[in-house]
């Protein structure tokens, strides 16, 4: 989905952290911030990168997320990355022996709304690429968070991981409010306008004796009616939609000259 | 996040279909695949892949969805790829002069439970990589669904789209239910446990004048009491904490070799 719109400003609005904990490959690091920018997200710790910082394999993956990788903080320990942080999420996919609630991403999100904007600092800990996060790492987060993926295929990279809690945390941080866009809004019909539509299109009919029996008239009114008040039409649409009506229309009051030359036809052919 | 677990049985069940319309990378649609499969999705359709199909690259970078990918219907054209869904949405990340609701995806999966469990079709139509969708191609669909990005960085790609959305979709078709775990349940204590282990306590410190001021005591046991009460502690971790109480509580019975000697030398100074 192409869309990036560069005469919006960037905001660093307050958010959750994100927190890679020794991430193997630059690229991983790089997808993972890309991931974060796409749903506002820019507070990207990480502990021990195996190939040290800067990357240039992380800013060339991380697509102009610029913001994210200028701002990047490197911590020897999950301890001092996380020491800040009122509330840590371990971000694990497998079953651990520990008594720890274990919640997806959805409901984390809604949790973290009240307490980030109170001033309050939330954060997600993400495993290493081969085998997550350890238990004692696991043992410094408030809960578990994962994400419902299907267990007979469940591998899920970095950055897709990342990506589905900052989609969630931008989803739950303002909700609709926050779709990039809606469509122009043309000014919903007013009841008058759509009563005013059906009308000229039910006289329509009764001049082509659309309503063959008259018993049947109102029950066939009713469901033309209620389609129509279904579609949610616009003022634009109404008009458009008289328009087709007087053109169908008008076709029965002025000769059609296709149609006389058929009828002719078929005279000849009578004869 | 590593984690398949290759014991579990894949089992196809009713989801939405996805359709791509005119890809031009095969490794795009094996992503997409692979996005698929993690969130349990298998009905992929492609309108007029670039590089046609089968495609090797696609294999590839799907990562072992082949059951996705064995499944793989082309179409000619977009009409034909949706024609026996019920309902079809427009994933778009651009504005449509077009009067056609616009959704976030988690509304969209939400809408989509109940058609689904009856036995209804529904898709997901995503547009190339460079210009989405074109404008008569969203007007085949009943809704728009966009993703909430940040409009300074809403560059996404298939894949990443495709995640969100499959996500959303496993997320609302079953909830927390569909976690692949949640830690292994220790039994909760029950509140006698607890108000016993909280008892222990507060006699442990009464034994060393905790409580300076009789009259706070209630206030004091209170706030203490409702921090253990919010920790939701199970039988193990009570048991665990009275053990902890009964070896700090005993130290004060017990003579304590070091604190008798710092009196002695205490004493010795005094002379």
């Amino acid at each position: 989905m192409a869309g990036t719109d560069s005469t919006q400003q960037l905001e660093l609005k307050p958010g959750p952290v994100v927190i890679l904990c020794e991430p193997q490959l630059g690229e991983n690091i790089g997808t993972a911030a890309r991931a974060m920018a796409n749903f506002g997200l820019w507070d990207l710790r990480i502990v021990n990168p195996r190939d040290g910082w800067p990357s240039d394999k992380a800013r060339a993956a991380a697509s102009k997320a610029d913001h994210v990788i200028d701002r990047v903080q490197v911590f020897e320990t999950v301890e001092d990355a996380i020491h800040d942080l009122n509330f840590c999420y371990a971000t694990t996919a497998r079953t651990r022996d520990m008594y720890k609630p274990v919640i997806g991403p959805d409901v984390a999100a809604d949790e973290m709304v009240a307490p980030v904007a109170e001033g309050g600092k939330v954060g997600f800990l993400f495993g290493r690429e081969r085998w997550g996060l350890n238990n004692d790492e696991v043992a410094l987060c408030d809960k578990i968070v994962t994400l419902p993926v299907e267990p007979a295929f469940a591998s899920l990279n970095i950055a897709q991981a990342v990506l589905v809690i900052a989609y969630e945390w931008r989803r739950a941080s303002a909700g609709a409010d926050n779709l990039p866009f809606s469509t122009r809004e043309s000014e919903p019909a007013k009841r008058e306008e759509l009563v005013g539509m059906m009308l000229h299109l039910e006289e329509a009919l009764d001049r082509v004796n659309f309503f063959k029996t008259p018993g049947k008239r109102p029950s066939m009114v009713a469901n033309l009616r209620a389609m129509f008040a279904r579609a949610q039409m616009n003022v634009q649409e109404v008009r458009t939609f008289r328009g087709v009506v007087a053109a169908l229309d008008r076709r029965h009051e002025r000769p059609n000259p296709k149609r006389d030359q058929s009828k002719f036809e078929k005279k000849k052919d009578a004869e």
